[in-house]
């Protein structure tokens, strides 16, 4: 389906909580998110996907096991599937985020924030 | 694999080519890329995987056959599979694109320029 474009920081004018992505595009079944974040998310892993971090505005901390990423505006990350991570912000943090649609964002359904669009 | 971040900037000033990607990173079967582009691409199309378009600098005029497609920094477009569009730029304008690994650029793997990762 063709739609407009998408510019991401007008998107990201448009909600404020935390770690609840929304999904501005749709790409080979995947969902492109943008998510605003701040403080620490928990600790999980994604056994299907691998997963997809880009910073617009702010500082992102990913801890892996054996080390941290700190990844600012312009710098990316992708952790492989089945790595473990912990995503801390000390400062609200901007992100755009790739997954396949229906991924939830904890590693487990259960716990996971449901899919919005905008 | 762990991977360490990519700073998209400082990748971009690795080459000088214009329509010529560079892989920077890999998802789930696909390619994240990082392309500096300037004047006119070819009318083409994918059969089998959406486009994905993100500019970070300059500006990207995406025609299709009905309208055009205008971006600034910041903005994203999602061209579906099977949709013919020419991307154009009139300065010098960085991009990141995401195809499914092994995707010709022009939808042609006669014409296409071959893979490349920094």
């Amino acid at each position: 389906m063709l739609t407009d474009k998408v510019n991401l920081a007008e998107k990201l004018t448009k909600f404020d909580e935390y770690w609840a992505p929304r999904t501005v595009a749709t790409l080979n079944g995947q969902d492109i998110m943008v998510v605003k974040v701040r403080g620490e998310f928990v600790w999980h892993k994604h056994d299907d996907t691998d997963d997809f971090f880009l910073v617009l505005q702010g500082r992102l901390t990913i801890h892996l096991r054996d080390r941290d990423v700190v990844l600012g505006p312009g710098e990316m990350f992708v952790v492989p599937r089945g790595v473990e991570h912990k995503p801390v912000a000390d400062e609200e943090t901007h992100l755009v985020i790739i997954e396949p649609t229906g991924t939830p964002n904890t590693g487990d359904a259960a716990t996971a924030v449901p899919r919005r669009v905008i």
